[in-house]
């Protein structure tokens, strides 16, 4: 029978950093780990190269009268650095209580080999299955799924299923399923402001001109109102209010906000009026600064005028709201809240498009849905509800998945996505874990959901 | 013959950077070289140890009918970052055209040459020179002469001059000797503002509290006023108003706005209204921030909320401002801007009173100075005179030399500042350098000053 522990562990000891050129091997390894156990519970495995990593794409089809799932998935993790933080080896997994450790555990091998186990326990008891499947595993989530939109676009062919069905999303509890319907976009940009022509002494020149770094300061501070929203004209006019069963599916989790101050460190939240905090994770765009830099930063003093200040801005978008709608929008207000006696450069880094999936059954707004999409969705909701005694509850979430965009832009498909990793799982940081009470009730509520299609 | 250019040659490729550690066999090299350098030429030299670098004290005693004079300069050097931005190697000196590179050729190996070559030439010439004459060089110039005050107050016996000679200031063109009757003060601090307890992912977190960065952008758009004054209540309380004389000056050096601005590479100034730029650097206080740092500084993008974010300040100050007569306002005033949401700490750095020596036959204002130090005065007005072919024009500056004050309360001893250093010296930037025509007329002009208060 098939050992997903066993077959995790063994997944996680190949190092597939996508970033770094030196885990080569591990990426290669971790590749070929998928490609060979897919293989053997019965898939016809194609290795599709692209410019950097190879997307594996897995097929095992039945009778085509019933559902195709197209299940996403990515073999890369995140760097293991700062490894001196690890009370563990990264790439040597190991079980601590209830917990299994390792760089990539929760994100993404785990969920993955989540599905693949019920594939593979459905198969054992059913090998005429008549669902149709296909595995689609990138290697370059990590690095902003990169080469996947022109992937997608050469190989639509291969990919012609109903839905999306994944787990690289997560839950807030071990015992709640959430159903992600929502991730917002995201807008990258950076600023720098040109001063005098290099820098200056402060003495010699100090109080004669426009100091960049007080140039950035005015700017910066002009971009949000007193009350926390962002101060640029027309930044909300896209943004669609959410409904009133989000709001809904939102109190059904029981978040406290003494609790999420208590975890974030801080002792009053500065959200924008009419949202806590968190709904305004799910339901608002930002505009927040992630590095301020210019000048002297070392210990002790410098007296330097910089000749440049720079900072580095990202604006998170939500439905209806695009990085080509809001673009001009946000560059046209940056420039115009140059102050005087600099000049600006704002350069565009990565965008991505907000998704928002509506469950059936929830929404009062009818909408065009494929039946397949429909049926999934109320499958996933069925064996949630047996495994884990409760119906699952449908969130959007703050972060960014580009690619869901991608793939509804590309394959026109949707995506359900079952949530299975924890807040406490370290994602993306030293001391990554998988909760294995996760593993086995999602394992299970998996199996359900493929059985249901199945109409078995 | 002495040769003062082979000599600074020599000088430079010690590289005495005080700030950092990794630098001490360059300090203890230039301090070897400059010891050795005035042994040679008849000096009785000791090498005092502080806490940190030691100070050289060189004797030559003439007659004590004669006048006494302390020349002061300092052995080390700012760091020479950013390498990158260097055409030449920072500590190999290289001539091209009429300038010598290297850091530290301006600041202060070049100008203390100039004395040394003036006084070993004198002496070539007139072995049994009655003047009597102290060099005190320090090698803590650069990071605030941290323990020159130590110094001064227990070796005060070995320092019962009539008044301070010394060059660690400039003039404005080569072909006008400006001596320097006043430097600017200082206050300088680090405000660090603390929001949540760990650095967060902005997609998962962003919207909902306060990013340190955005309260560092409020706290420091607010510290000004939209006409360029610092905006702290009381800040100018204190601030005398320039005499007449002394804006008289300012308009016989010809500076023009035009100039300075494409010399600063800017378009428009920024000054408190009723000052032009000349003024406003000599005249007035200023608070301008000399570096901003947090979050993600590198190439690309990386989406987080740091949880701390921190500016540093230096505050220039004017006579009558002292760092305590000021201090205890702004730092009230800075804790009074501190954004909602987040903690702030505000961490005195060093600190330096300003300094201002009335010139004899200039003021109006009576003042009792000694005869010595009117002596010195009116010999380097004829000196300059001489060399120049017009008298020197007395200005303050901008800068600051928290010694002179130290001097001054330590000893009772006012300077006498023969400026040797050009605007285009690059003074603590990449590219320093220093004018071989300048260095020439300073040691013609240092020997002439020299010969005059020797009698000759």
């Amino acid at each position: 029978m098939f050992d997903p522990v066993e077959k995790l562990k063994e997944y996680i000891r190949h190092p597939s950093v996508s970033a770094d050129p030196a885990f080569k091997d591990g990426m290669v390894g971790a590749q070929k780990f998928v490609s060979g156990l897919l293989t053997e519970i019965g898939f016809k495995v194609e290795v599709v190269p692209t410019a950097l990593h190879p997307v594996i794409v897995a097929k095992r089809m039945g009778d085509p009268k019933f559902p195709h799932a197209i299940i996403y998935g990515h073999y890369d993790v995140q760097p293991p650095d700062p490894l001196d933080k690890w009370n563990t080896k990264p790439f040597e997994p190991t079980i601590i209580g209830e917990r299994i450790y390792g760089r990539g555990t929760a994100d993404n091998k785990g969920p993955l080999m989540v599905h693949i186990a019920a594939v593979a326990r459905l198969l054992e008891k059913n090998p005429r299955l008549p669902l149709n499947l296909t595995f689609v595993i990138e290697g370059e989530e990590e690095i902003g799924s990169k080469n996947f939109k022109t992937f997608l676009t050469q190989h639509k062919d291969k990919l012609d299923g109903d839905f999306i069905y994944m787990s690289d999303n997560g839950i807030l509890t071990p015992d709640q399923m959430i159903i992600t319907v929502g991730l917002r976009g995201m807008l990258a940009l950076e600023v720098e402001f040109t001063g005098p022509q290099s820098d200056l002494h402060s003495g010699m020149h100090g109080g004669v001109l426009m100091n960049p770094l007080q140039a950035l300061a005015e700017f910066a501070a002009s971009l949000h109102t007193p009350d926390g929203r962002v101060n640029i004209p027309g930044f909300y006019d896209q943004v669609v209010e959410p409904e009133a069963w989000e709001r809904g599916e939102l109190k059904r989790v029981g978040l406290e906000e003494k609790a999420y101050a208590e975890f974030l460190g801080i002792k009053d939240f500065h959200t924008p009026p009419g949202y806590n905090p968190f709904e305004a994770i799910r339901f608002l765009p930002t505009l927040e600064f992630n590095g301020f830099s210019g000048g002297y930063q070392g210990a002790g003093t410098k007296t330097v005028i910089p000749s440049k200040a720079s900072c580095k801005i990202t604006c998170r978008l939500v439905p209806n709201q695009t990085p080509e709608n809001v673009k001009d929008g946000v560059v046209n207000a940056l420039k115009a809240r140059c102050p005087k006696g600099v000049t600006m450069t704002v350069t565009m880094q990565h965008a991505a498009t907000p998704y928002v999936v509506i469950p059936p059954d929830r929404s009062n707004t009818p909408r065009d849905q494929s039946p397949a999409l429909a049926a999934c969705f109320r499958a996933v909701d069925q064996a949630a509800t047996e495994v884990f005694g409760k119906p699952p509850i449908y969130l959007r979430e703050g972060g960014s998945v580009g690619l869901l965009a991608d793939l509804k832009e590309v394959l026109g498909l949707d995506a359900v996505m079952m949530g299975l990793f924890l807040p406490e799982d370290n994602l993306h940081a030293p001391n990554e874990s998988f909760h294995l009470g996760v593993m086995k009730r999602g394992i299970e509520t998996s199996e359900k959901v493929l059985a249901k299609l199945a109409g078995m």
